[in-house]
């Protein structure tokens, strides 16, 4: 899946170099800006940081029809949504739009300008129009952080190996030894029938936890020391 | 569920403003700041936009101990991940977060500085850490856009009621209009075996589609040309 986003009529440089980031941040592919108001400037590559790269590649086209030329499904964003008998303005969320354009090869998201968004024109020329549900008594995002949004929703859906991001999770047998520590500990402490309602909580608390190897083996460690303090010896057999 | 945004030693007036204007986008409750370096300047007012009374209202403390005072679960957030060995370094991704504070009354997000983040004291004081899933190549995030989708997943989650960004759905009836219509008009056309496809592929596309109620319409009306165009006034009895 390729992911290029188009920024209609962008004004300032601020915003320019945070998208920019944002670009390289959610390994989008390419930044296309139609008709942009703000330059490649120093304040664009300052708040760029080490996306630099991004904005040496920008590719600066004359109309939004340029822009979404060759991809193979577009959608436009947009704040103001929801009029009821308008059809251009019924918007899908940003969880709805990667579920909806998974299996497309190239997916061009579309912002607009700071000031006013996108044109009634404009968004006609999208194949999905999308909002991000924010609050009703003040809706409007700042262009930068909307777009961060939509690109961490594709990030999540089309870029995330699990094995880039998890943790190394914690072994079977070493979440066992976590759960049979705690057990021997609470049958130990707890000489009354709420020892039946105890074991269970114990076991539920640590699977539910999910817990990773370093986490684990923390906690056997420290349930260890908990037993020799308790002479609980044949706690840690 | 009661959000409150904590940032520690934030530097930027840009992004104070920013984050003002996302705490009010995404009905945060608080935003408290922690040794602020930047100030509650012009700048900040000027980012903040239609937000400048949270900044009125922010809450400016001296240790983050204090600002975690009173809330019943706190998540740090961190950019640098995942050393195996580091048990403080352990993260759960954003939409793991929701998930685990869904009950507690309320809930403290807590960012670092712009340039070094939150020092391991700070981290260990908190209940949980949260990082946001990006790229290994660049996975720091300008903290204003960190801060939006760490608000963004806690909107989707605690504020979003379905009906208040959900558009009308189409009723029932209008829906197998379009059906009817569709498959009417398909049946004049195809006159092959063909058509044992075509229709279910109609009543698939109509269904998934998940029609707004003015999409329907359009679509219905459209229908109606298109069979009277065709001669084929049976399909819009």
């Amino acid at each position: 899946m390729k992911i290029r986003v188009v920024v209609v009529g962008i004004e300032g440089p601020i915003n320019l170099g945070f998208i920019a980031r944002l670009v390289k941040n959610f390994e989008a592919d390419e930044l296309f800006l139609v008709k942009p108001v703000a330059q490649v400037d120093e304040t664009a590559l300052r708040f760029a940081a080490h996306a630099r790269d991004v904005l040496e590649r920008v590719v600066i086209v004359e109309s939004l029809d340029d822009a979404l030329k060759d991809v193979a499904v577009s959608a436009c964003t947009s704040a103001r949504v929801g009029q009821k008998s308008d059809v251009l303005r019924h918007a899908v969320t940003p969880w709805e739009l990667v579920e909806m354009v998974e299996g497309y090869s190239s997916v061009a998201l579309v912002f607009g300008r700071e000031s006013t968004g996108l044109t009634r024109e404009e968004i006609a020329k999208c194949d999905l129009l999308v909002s991000i549900p924010a609050s009703r008594e003040y809706p409007v995002l700042n262009l930068s952080h909307a777009v961060g949004i939509l690109l961490y929703e594709m990030f999540k859906k089309f870029r995330l190996k699990k094995s880039q991001f998890r943790i190394e999770p914690a072994r079977e047998e070493n979440i066992r030894v976590v759960i049979k520590r705690l057990e021997c500990i609470a049958e130990r402490v707890v000489k009354d029938e709420r020892l039946a309602q105890v074991l269970p909580a114990i076991r539920h608390m640590v699977v539910k936890a999910g817990l990773t190897a370093g986490e684990a083996s923390s906690l056997s460690y420290f349930l260890k020391k908990l037993a020799l303090e308790l002479g609980a010896e044949e706690c840690i057999r």
